[in-house]
């Protein structure tokens, strides 16, 4: 097996359990360097740190899988990786739908699989999980007898790693629109063309702290994709949900959602630019009890962190500005480029502004079957409050 | 009405809406300055602020009560307030026990009124709530026709105030060991001589939290106070639950808790100084599916912070080394002085000397009935983290 030799000096990051190596912290390799293959990585002494996959033409040199000397990767690796992930989230309380691998989180680097009932949907983000996924399918079936495994490569960070986009059926074909039960409602999901994996599993717990404060409320709902927010608003006793995206796809599956739920004449959605819109409708004095904004993340890099912060700024301040005193604002962030200490002082600034005082209810990160590991801060990446707004 | 001019530049704090006025944020005050009375603060320039008491004899010299110039502070504004308290309890889930009033952020400074079924239990910790306490009671009356009222003024903050330390009934008198119902199981309340105000409600939504990781676990629990957490993951599932006060009366006061909710075979209390213990059981190699720890403040003053931050880590440290790889350790804090990020990094500190790496379950403030208020430091005091340890 190839080795690789990490430089004198590790990085905190490295000892403390991050499985990431960068190329710039490599001292020298001894053995072949094939894409995709597994190494062993040592410190300059010969001390084994642990194995993981390498790839050249990636920045990220080695994502380590293990750091157990007696551990192989083989076959056996990753369906004892997936039993284990299976355990963990079952514990949590996730039965029927749950990210079965988040990643790192998981201790599985650039793996994911979502659990839709008896269906999955996986990403493999990178060249040295991508040769793993016959061994990943093979472990699925095994632990899941499922209905239909399905894969969702069509993401452009694959190709930093030298990889195709691609989507297609990992077991026989299935009908890829599937229905999934939430808090006691049903929701379509369509794992080929809905956006991710093709339903946001990170807001499942999220959507039932919604329950107390949407009583008898008329609630507006912005940036709302299928309408999963808005429709746990009306079954919790909300008196009218108006749910905006601006794409009409969603908000046709949206209406769906209502209709399969039988809560349509509760919510209603509309294609509009909740941007444009809110902005307009605070000119024009309009007023909820409820408003819930769960933006897209605006930035994809850090260079454009500031496009972020003014964005979850204007936002935010739209949609206090249409909540009526002593209303509510439930509001969300998606990016680890936000991190929490930013995000809060981002809605302190749109409070500061729109001359409101929140007081809090619920601050949370994202479901518990997305862990949060210490020190791996891309783990952390949802934020998610409801304050009262005075 | 007594005026209170404030200092041309008023500090932001005032302005974002903190009701504290600080002695030396005054400029001048026109009329007599009697303590309790309700004054009228002003700007510089004669703009109306808002309404509050005023004590000469605090550093805060003024507590705001409201802002509102067309309110006025009578036995009318006390009742709308608690109504109002009330409702919001109400809406937020609670219905038979919770913090009614919590100061500042149910905006009565300085008051606290918790709810324990019919019974409720006061606490006026400044000269200019106390004069109001009939009025208050009259309230409570109204509102609920409660059982009974009791004080539990003996607190030494008042000093501070000028007031005597002081307990006893505001109703006809009662048997103060009264019994709650929380998440479907049964507590004593001893309102006499109980901590506080009898009972430590902040923490019963966080009690709910611990039932997925307690199934079929071996549980430890420190500073146990009258064991509410450790039968919590009794009646959740666990095999065995052992827990530690050092005060042989809380012991007492749990093993009666224990037998009251017919618990007493899998759970059990002990008087024994945690801190020494849990010391002596790591050095031991003694070894526990879940740790939870609740320790009390370590500190009341922020000159001595250093004290607070060695004694959270320590503990952390010696719960940590109890855990099971996989395990799961459940630990608080209760001290505003600690704010969320340091005791957060408190913990990754534990963490790294322990040699562990933690996987994040969830991270919650108080109960939502003990609202956090934006700007107002101490009314977000609670910090509460499950992680896995592994």
């Amino acid at each position: 097996m190839t080795k690789l030799f990490l430089k004198k000096k590790i990085s905190r990051r490295i000892e403390s359990g991050h499985p990431w190596i960068f190329a710039n912290e490599v001292n020298k390799i001894e053995g072949e360097v094939n894409g995709g293959d597994i190494v062993e990585v040592l410190t300059h002494e010969g001390k084994f740190v642990g194995r993981g996959y390498i790839n050249p033409k990636s920045q990220i040199i080695v994502r380590l899988l293990t750091r157990d000397k007696k551990e192989e990767i083989n076959e056996d690796f990753f369906y004892k990786r997936l039993l284990q992930a299976w355990q963990y989230k079952k514990q949590m309380g996730y039965e029927e739908n749950c990210r079965l691998i988040f990643g790192e989180a998981d201790f599985i680097p650039a793996l994911i699989i979502d659990k839709f009932n008896d269906y999955f949907v996986l990403q493999t983000l990178a060249l040295g999980i991508d040769v793993w996924k016959p061994a990943i399918v093979k472990a699925l079936e095994k632990i899941f007898q499922p209905k239909g495994i399905y894969e969702r490569n069509d993401v452009p960070v694959r190709e930093l790693e030298g990889l195709p986009q691609h989507k297609g059926f990992l077991s026989a074909p299935f009908d890829t629109k599937i229905v999934i039960n939430e808090n006691g409602l049903k929701f379509h999901v369509d794992v080929e063309n809905g956006q991710k994996t093709g339903y946001f599993l990170d807001q499942q717990d999220n959507r039932r702290a919604i329950q107390h404060i949407v009583k008898g409320a008329d609630v507006l709902g912005a940036f709302t994709y299928t309408g999963t927010f808005e429709i746990h608003a009306a079954h919790y006793g909300a008196k009218s949900v108006l749910g905006l995206d601006i794409s009409a796809n969603a908000v046709d599956q949206a209406n769906e959602n209502a209709r399969l739920n039988g809560l349509e004449n509760i919510v209603h959605f509309e294609a509009m630019n909740a941007f444009d819109v809110l902005k307009q409708w605070g000119k024009d004095g309009r007023q909820y009890d409820v408003v819930m904004l769960d933006p897209p993340a605006f930035t994809k890099s850090r260079e454009n962190i500031q496009k972020a912060i003014t964005g979850y700024k204007e936002i935010n301040l739209r949609g206090m500005k249409l909540v009526k005193p002593g209303g509510f604002l439930v509001t969300s962030s998606c990016t680890n480029l936000v991190q929490p200490d930013l995000f809060l002082e981002i809605i302190g600034m749109a409070a500061k502004d729109a001359r409101r005082t929140l007081r809090q209810v619920t601050y949370n990160a994202q479901s518990a079957d997305h862990p949060i590991i210490w020190g791996l801060e891309n783990t952390h990446y949802l934020k998610y409050l409801i304050v009262q707004v005075l």
